[in-house]
């Protein structure tokens, strides 16, 4: 079959690789219909994250069963959208919906599994692991590409939302105008904020911010961004605060805007030698930190009966698609920020 | 009157300074009858935390209200028990009671205040700052010990433990053998916690822990600690961590023992250039930073009314004590750690 394979920083290929097989009875092989490139696929592109040469790389699809081991619920030909991790669905942690703890649990892309961004892929523990979708999603078109934000950027910004104590009524500040940021407002929106205040420079990328629910956009950065978002906050800084980037410099800009007493929902996967977290401001103004890794699969049945009964629709935070072929580029495109977030489609 | 000074590291002194008076009409004045010497005291003494040469110490005191300004409605002769910091009690912050960030609070020993280590202390906003206790428990020498520790560390230790998430049948592992961490185990206990890990090498302090409700002690140090923590809690650490040191040590250690989907309860004011924080494993894991200066204002009324129905004592945390010309020795014995909190009676 064909799939992404990254060679080394900036070379990205599609290449002729192995079918994927059933290997455990508890195996599934799934056809990808849709996958996508992610912001963090980007830190193994530019040689942020480590990769050895030949990893296969992606971790979002959604496509048909088309083999399915003996211990499989799931049957050949159901549509089904995968979270970014497998995970074993019997584990202490899965028990408790921390999916992303399950000592059996991976990442697709991992060394020695097949990753998202290619023609098909196995899954271990698979009705663990996958959520099976409406048969009839598969001839929508719009709905599909809404269905295939459930693998990661929309349970993530979900996570943020959380972690940020979003309930109803809450102010909320989102840094980062990435997919995740995006579907952290379309989050925080739908658990009820009356205040949404997206930062962000991209006017395409704010306008889908507003779309999503935000209720102001700062576009000012640094020093004069945390000035505006205290300026709509009565200079206490909002209450809830989600950052959705992972520099220190984004995690500096969240610790400055978040108001005493507040929390901070992170899902930016860290990077850089610092933190950016200022402790001792932090312990001043009693500011929590909570988020990580999403665990996505168990938020995938609540955010998907919200995207069918229309309650939210993530799919405006895909703006190209490529075939297979065009995934390379499709990568250099999210590299040089003229696309936001890349559909492929197969 | 005597109060205690720091002119600089080292060099603790017991002089005579001018009475304090009512000058708001909010204000009182208290004369002190109990006070302490706080761990954090120790950053001073030890030169880590900057002073101004003569500034006045101690944020720890209870006492009888000498003289009230006009607006006050406490009375000459009323017992009453002070927070480490006043606060206003009619701002945003004081309304949801985090009084430490009451934009017109401040901290006793700051400068132009008086200290909390004297024979009295001008007292702004007085009906929000103390509360008032029972008049009898002035005649009752070991329940006014044990009210004086909720002017800092038994709130403190509660504060702790409701940042770790402490609920009943927690698992709560505890940093830190000083007052603070030894008061976090007594507050996780009165929260309900089925289980709780104290780390401590002093015997002495381990002792007590284990009168507070300690179920486990790990003696070790380092990766030897979070080897034995993992091994009490089926490899998986304690879902709920109390940080009460404030290094990059402990707070590493913190980290290192907290299960995946944990908390940290952190009340250890933060030093040290770095955090001790590895936010790439705490994302990973999912875990939680909650806690800070502790609004122990707040936290009085409840714990309060504990000590006095004999729920908790936490009078046992204070080993030596001494009189207000003998607090420089005692700073000494804090700093050489021969005492574990020492009481001032004046």
């Amino acid at each position: 079959m064909r799939a992404t394979v990254i060679h080394a920083p900036h070379d990205i290929r599609v290449a002729e690789v192995p079918d994927p097989t059933v290997r455990m009875s508890t195996d599934a092989v799934v056809r990808v219909l849709r996958a996508c490139i992610c912001g963090s696929d980007l830190w193994a592109y530019r040689g942020e994250s480590a990769r050895q040469p030949g990893q296969r790389i992606g971790h979002e699809f959604l496509g048909i069963v088309e083999e399915a081991g003996a211990d499989v619920r799931l049957r050949k030909g159901d549509l089904v959208v995968a979270p970014f991790v497998w995970s074993d669905g019997t584990c202490d942690f899965c028990a408790e919906g921390l999916t992303t703890s399950c000592p059996q649990g991976g990442f697709w892309g991992s060394v020695g599994s097949d990753g998202g961004q290619g023609e098909a892929v196995r899954v271990p523990f698979a009705d663990a692991t996958l959520v099976k979708l409406p048969a009839e999603a598969a001839g929508d078109d719009r709905l599909l590409t809404a269905l295939l934000a459930l693998s990661d950027v929309m349970g993530t910004g979900h996570h943020a939302a959380v972690g940020a104590g979003v309930k109803r009524g809450s102010t909320v500040a989102v840094v980062g105008d990435g997919a995740v940021g995006l579907c952290a407002v379309l989050a925080a929106k739908r658990l009820g904020a009356g205040r949404i205040i997206a930062l962000g420079r991209h006017q395409a990328r704010t306008d889908i911010a507003k779309l999503f629910g935000a209720t102001d956009v700062v576009a000012e950065r640094g020093e004069a961004a945390v000035d505006a978002v205290r300026e709509l906050t009565r200079g206490q800084g909002a209450r809830a605060v989600i950052e959705a980037v992972g520099t220190e410099q984004s995690m500096r800009t969240a610790v400055e805007i978040t108001r005493d007493g507040g929390a901070i929902g992170y899902v930016g996967v860290p990077h850089g030698s610092g933190t950016g977290l200022d402790l001792g401001v932090m312990f001043d103004r009693n500011i929590a930190l909570r988020g990580g890794v999403a665990p996505v699969r168990t938020y995938i049945p609540e955010l998907l009966a919200d995207i069918l009964n229309g309650t939210i629709d993530p799919s405006p935070v895909f703006d190209r698609t490529v075939g297979i072929e065009g995934v390379p580029d499709g990568y250099r495109a999210m590299d040089e920020r003229t696309a936001l977030k890349v559909l492929v489609t197969l």
